[in-house]
């Protein structure tokens, strides 16, 4: 059997893609990417040092045996060789002295986390030999003592300011302000000191032998990889630890050999607007690590025209070549070493949101890729931040250094807001729709009855709640900042003032708040508003990624998904359904009717209805309320005109919708010590009245108490109780819709019942509704499409769900109440007690009501969807939960075939993107494996 | 094609079971109970009287079509002939006429449920003709009247009563006591007044042709299948609809012939008992209505052997020949006409659980009967009713009479109780530990530190609740008898007194409770107190179900189960897992650690435990328990010496061990207006030490406020968050496990977590505890075999039980839970609002939370069973809820091929037989389809 190949020649690639079986992603992980890189450009002509590299299973080998594996050496000393051949210099030699770098390269760029060491082969007699080869003295010295200090940190493990400590003295005794204004007699008296710093401190002197540094540099880089920040970065960026890292032994090449060399970094194209001009810097008579660490100020890489016209020619040249070679924004460093031009690295370059997307649809343009690589290039992430405002890092920087800093909390609905701060709903709402402000309501939580203020709120804080709280999800819904859970906090109802760490904010005063990285800061921060309509290169790229998500046609289960998901919007009001269609929503998947009662003129009205003895008192009140939901749902179909539109019939709990028995009961005690805070017998008669009907409504509340109001009698369960609620929604709906229809529009109701368990119920219920539909269609002479379905969100829906199609027209997962019940948790008390720990500790991979479970929620999921479409091929399936907005929850709805997903109308150009992505990534089978 | 065969002859068994294809219970099908039985009689030599049977699907067809089939008439016209010619009479011919009777019979008896006309062929010619014939013209114009009123009754729907009157009158006027005083030429006229009757009532004559009594007969019972009556009965039976009932037309014999005729009914053995004598009674002279309708009373039936020797010793042999032929009890019925024998009727007879247990193990003794047969005939209900005290029907039936009915409720612990009524835990405790008195302890709702006053009474009655709420599950677990929810009686707990229906209770008074029928009585009644132990022929009967039922052995999964479910119990204290233990139980299959905290003296340390505030607080508390732990488990082990014992670490939330907050306000609120009933800075220092000490306690529990408990910080969570207490109970329980070792018992301790939804939550404590189990096992220098497993309560846990499986060594179905988060059930708010509409409206065929949803939860039981064993084939399998002492669901159990279902001890006879119906089900692949 052959010698496993542990190291690869900078002409090898072929041998390396060969033995990993053809897959680039492989030969990343085998050379690393720098190493892969290297050896794609050294193929494609672009001028790259010699160099060798020694594979990432070389360094797995050698973390598990703790030495090199047999062999690895022998075939470095090889390749050594022929490195020396193609530079046409020797390693140890002083007459003709080869140099070389060490340098790390992982699969995945670990920017700083590990060791590099370079001008290795320097010792006393090649710097002497270089002297003559050269005629530089000045450089030579200025390298070997550069080499003693990185390898005294990297190699031998000594702090900086062992050398850095001596520099300084040095060169305050020599009078020298930086670095270059030591002669190269001083560099050389500075080397010897350096050396003598590593003997005080190892007992041992800088080894001369070239390959004893050659091979401690490799070591070093290798045990680099456990490092605790090689280790902490992986933990945060999610790279597997099993990787490994290569090592790149690379022949020197030197920009620091006088004011015809040079070194510089650049990106092929702007990456923070992704304008398509070069973008970089250089230095002349400089190493790399100089731009790098900054500590010299670079020139803009246009000037090196002026100063080097033949190198800046066959680089541009380069950059071109290599942005068509990978089809891609580079990031490539380079060196110059007396006029010649040396590649030393090229990457994919990192860029802002705006960049990506502006470099993917040019770059379609310039038909340099194709729409399905450009959708690819922008992630989900970068579109959601380019849709909420901003506080530019500057500006956050300024707050934070002028002590403006004032809380921080979780990070429930990204954007940046400023104004005025109002502790409750009805002052907020008062104070934005009567005098304009901009207003930041400040609760310690929110409730069903704080909308109105939240809506007109620019953004929300509160002390208390987790990620999926009341607050949380409302804002997220309603795309407004929010930061929850500040815990921080503590707000002072009476006093009407907030105060953290000292600082307090009174109502009325401005703060700004970033709910994307859940700060607040006292007063007024500057703020970026971006809009989808001015963001003609996001509008472009997100028509392309329609043509992968939006086409129609129903989905053929888990097993062969041909079409991808459409995007659909939950949205109450008719506003919010047009933003979702300007957002390019494609249908309503959840139309909440309670919102609808919540309004302050027609909760009193909801109150009797729930209040009433009779069906007739019922019936009387609901007939009070039709004509508000006839209104809302017109509104609704007008604006989806001929796009469908789920509406859910009633979903919570009547006890919502009144005020809670605490309440009532600080009211009735109030009222009964009023006046002089004795007992009631000295109360007025209209107080005494007043006293007597609290006490009628807190025994009603007491009488509906539930003790788990999560699984009690709501949804269905209440309908089938009381039909006549929803008896009255669905006529409202269907008038809705004939009125709509009259008008000319193109309406496509399909009504949702919640909280299905069992087929039965939807048997007691639908065929009720469906004859009110009929009927109205019948009374309106007009007829139209419609549909009834059910949400599936108890998990014995998922499980029956066979039966459950029978009947139902269509699926729709709420996997907010789906996830609550199939894990046992419930949402707010868990976010506030185990779960946040859970997340933590790594319990729970991710927050479950962030993410959609897959191995538990999801295997439900597929169930039904899978089980439900055997009992009705034509199923419809969606999901309207708030993982609908999730990309990584899309792309799992995507494999198991749904029909679309339906999220917050602010995340659909979002979610179309994450669609677009599922759709193309099991379509080529082609998995995004970059970081 | 040839005609479908409508009719069958009495001698066409063959035919019968050719066409069904050799199913004996599909002959029932098609021939109806009766006409199956008459025609095997025939076949065995039995004397029975000529007949045919119309089958079901002539029924069945005459319902679709409304009208008799084709070909069925033709076929009964020819049939008829065959009886003519088998009885030696003519149908219609008054020379020698044959009379028939008329009678339905299903495949399931209906008693009394569908129509019989007797004596159809008796018109004025036929009448005349018998008299002839017979010579006795007082039994013809009997019989003759007889056919009139039946017919009108049946056939034309005439009410009883406008025959009944004319009775009576004619009675009256010949001043005729009873029936039998009429002359016959009185019974001749009484016969023309009946025809009269009919006459003016239908506006036509009473049909004179035979054939037409006979078709009109045939279609009366075909429509009485779905009269009103017989729906119902189906319907509260479980009978389908769609069976059908049969026609049997028999040839009439006459036990009215004379005093050398009669008719009676008997039992092969004593009903009541099961003893092994002829039990029945008959009358001479009479036809069979008048004993099944008590008209007269019957003699015994042993006196028949002095009137008529010949038929009596006759029917001794047939009877004998019966129970050997059926190998079962049979209820026969029998005519002697002039002498001559004839059975008319045989069926398995219904018969008390007693004498269902005796009769069976008899069979077996006397070589009737297998063990298997044995324990097939004795249906686990009727175990249960060996079990409780009980009151005679008779007991009840007077003091119905007498008026003491108080109140009825929900049957939610079977038994019947006597008792004192008392409104407190602690009086009812005072009262039964100190005076001695029987004790039953009445409430709106219980809750867990009312327990101690549950145990201390007889029985148990609340106002509130359903069938699970807490006090039925507690009364079921410890045997009490129980009703709950009797929403008729107002409880006024400051007058001390209860009331329904006007009737009023004082604390003190008797009452007597039935917790198998939810009535309750005032005043006491009298009690029979069965015992296991005394019960021998129950003894040998579960001794023969253990071999089926208890064999050790992996269970291979849902594919094909080998060997029967083992029956373990729920026991928390010794007492309980002895009383398990005598009752036959192999193991305990959960015991409820957290109890025991509730007990008077620890609950203190447990408060103290949940509020301290350092972890060196909680672990000093958790020292001082430690000891009662472990002495608790001490007992549990040594009762179980050789078995298994599953201990549940701590599962409820903690706030359970503390006051609520509502208690805790009215406590301060007290505190703070006694004196003069102002505010707080009168109160003197210690009354103010107090309430600074009770609003800190209030404040705490505030602090642990859930908004659905259910879904809480509970089991597994509470412990990763608060490892301390499952630290303390595990080294509890190995400490308790070494000592019963060193002092020569064999414990098998098995350790239980509950609430687990995510593996990852095992791996984090599982491994903390089994350290602290060996470490246990080291110090005390001991080893033996222990378990550590789950319960699978959480849904998740179930569809991920692949997972769970990797690291539990066990599965515990919660079924109770897992049926709550399965349905998103919260079980008291459920059966409080809804879920009794459910069950009553048929949307759900039965509460889940008394027998196990096979569709919902327990596909996901079977997912959890198939992939644990996938990971894990040694998984050891059980059930814990309250749905393992349920036949039905342990029927299921056995399917999805778990190892054991464990119940209340009380219940483990039940189970037992229970689980070897569905060992010998399965294994024989036999369904017991005998209702």
């Amino acid at each position: 059997m052959a010698e496993k190949k542990w190291v690869y020649l900078f002409n090898e690639l072929d041998k390396a893609i060969e033995y990993v079986g053809g897959d680039w992603d492989k030969v990343r992980g085998l050379l690393g990417g720098k190493g892969a890189n290297l050896a794609e450009m050294t193929r494609i002509g672009v001028p790259v040092p010699p160099f060798f590299t020694v594979t990432t299973e070389a360094c797995n080998a050698y973390q598990a045996e703790g030495k090199f594996p047999a062999g690895m050496w022998e075939q470095a000393l090889a390749a050594l060789k022929e490195v020396e051949n193609a530079a046409g210099k020797k390693f140890g030699d002083p007459s003709n002295p080869l140099l070389v770098s060490c340098r790390s390269g992982a699969k995945f760029s670990m920017p700083g986390m590990m060791d590099t060491v370079l001008n290795i082969g320097l010792n006393d007699e090649t710097a002497e030999g270089m002297v003559k080869l050269t005629g530089n003295d000045r450089f030579v010295y200025d390298s070997y003592r550069r080499l003693i200090q990185m390898f005294g940190s990297v190699v031998m493990g000594l702090p900086d300011e062992a050398f850095e400590d001596v520099l300084e003295e040095f060169k305050k005794e020599k009078g020298a302000k930086v670095d270059t204004d030591l002669s190269a007699e001083q560099l050389k008296e500075l080397t010897g000191k350096f050396k003598a710093v590593v003997r005080r401190e190892m007992g041992f002197d800088f080894p001369q032998d070239p390959l004893e540094q050659m091979k401690l540099a490799t070591e070093a880089v290798f045990k680099s990889w456990n490092g605790k920040r090689a280790v902490d970065y992986r933990r945060a960026t999610n790279i597997p630890d099993d990787l490994g890292t290569a090592v790149n032994i690379v022949a020197m090449v030197f920009g620091n050999m006088g004011w015809d060399s040079g070194t510089g970094v650049a990106f092929t194209r702007d990456p923070s607007t992704g304008e398509r001009k070069l973008y970089g810097g250089y230095l002349l008579n400089a190493q790399g690590e100089d731009v790098v660490a900054g500590i010299r100020n670079t020139e803009p890489i246009e000037n090196l025209e002026k100063e080097l016209k033949p190198a800046y020619d066959q680089f541009i040249e380069i950059c071109k070549k290599l942005e068509l070679h990978y089809k891609d924004l580079q990031d490539v460093e380079f060196t110059i070493e007396r006029g010649r031009l040396w590649m030393l690295q090229t990457r994919s370059g990192k860029r802002t949101a705006r960049a990506a997307v502006k470099a993917a649809v040019d770059m379609v343009n310039e038909g340099l890729i194709t729409k399905e690589e450009a959708i690819l290039r922008v992630t989900p992430d970068q579109v959601d931040t380019l849709l909420h405002p901003q506080f530019d890092s500057s500006v956050i920087k300024e707050a934070k250094k002028a002590g403006r800093f004032f809380c921080s909390g979780v990070n429930a609905s990204p954007g940046a807001a400023v104004g005025r701060i109002y502790f409750d709903a009805d002052l907020a709402e008062k104070k934005h729709k009567e005098e304009g402000q901009d207003v930041i309501m400040v609760r310690p939580f929110t409730k069903p009855d704080d909308v109105h203020g939240m809506l007109a709120s620019k953004g929300i804080l509160t002390s208390e709640g987790g990620a999926t709280s009341h607050a949380a999800v409302v804002a997220r819904q309603f795309g407004v900042p929010c930061v929850v859970g500040a815990s921080s906090v503590r707000i002072d109802l009476d006093k009407r003032l907030m105060e953290a760490n000292g600082v307090v904010v009174h109502e009325g005063e401005w703060v700004s708040l970033d709910g994307g990285t859940g700060e607040v800061f006292t007063g007024k921060l500057a703020l970026t508003v971006p809009s989808l309509e001015e963001q003609k290169d996001l509008l472009t790229l997100l028509e392309w990624a329609d043509e992968y998500c939006a086409k129609p046609g129903i989905r053929q289960g888990a097993s062969g998904p041909t079409v991808g998901l459409q995007v659909w919007a939950n949205a109450d009001y008719p506003k919010d359904a047009q933003r979702a269609r300007s957002y390019g929503a494609k249908g309503i998947g959840l139309c909440r009717t309670e919102h609808m009662f919540f309004e302050p003129e027609r909760l009193p009205i909801v109150q009797r209805m729930i209040l009433a003895k009779t069906s007739e008192e019922r019936t009387a009140a609901l007939d009070e309320l039709l004509p508000y939901q006839r209104a809302d749902f017109e509104g609704l179909f007008e604006a989806m005109t001929g796009l469908p539109v789920i509406i859910r019939l009633i979903d919570p709990p009547l006890h919502e919708f009144l005020p809670s028995a605490e309440e009532l009961q600080a009211q009735i005690t109030a009222k009964r010590l009023s006046g002089d805070g004795l007992s009631s017998f000295v109360l007025g008669r209209g107080e005494l009245k007043e006293v007597v009907e609290l006490e009628k409504l807190l025994k009603a509340v007491e009488a509906m108490h539930e003790s788990n109001p999560m699984m009690g009698l709501r949804g269905i369960r209440l309908s089938i109780v009381m039909p006549e609620i929803v008896e009255m929604q669905v006529r409202a709906i269907f008038e809705a819709a004939a009125n709509v229809k009259l008008a000319g529009k193109d309406p496509h109701p399909e009504v949702m019942i919640p909280l299905t368990g069992h087929v039965n119920e939807l048997k007691v219920i639908q065929p009720r509704l469906v004859e009110i539909a009929r009927h109205v269609m019948e009374e309106k002479k007009v007829t139209f499409e419609y549909k009834f379905g059910t949400m599936i969100e108890i998990p014995r829906a998922a499980v029956t769900a066979a039966e459950i199609a029978e009947v139902a027209e269509f699926f729709s997962f709420g996997t907010n109440d789906l996830t609550q019940m199939t894990f046992g948790y419930s949402r707010d008390d868990a976010e506030r007690s185990f779960l946040v720990k859970y997340v933590e500790n790594g319990i729970l991979p991710k927050n479950p009501f962030q993410t959609l479970d897959k191995d538990g929620v999801g295997r439900l999921m597929r169930m039904a969807v899978e089980d439900g479409r055997a009992t009705r091929p034509s199923l419809e399936v969606g999901i309207c939960g708030e993982h609908g907005g999730d990309p990584a929850s899309i792309d799992f709805c995507h494999t198991i075939g749904q029909n679309y997903v339906s999220c917050s109308p602010f995340r659909v150009p979002v979610a179309r993107l994450a669609a677009a992505h599922a759709a193309l990534k099991y379509a080529t089978g082609k998995q995004n494996t970059d970081k």
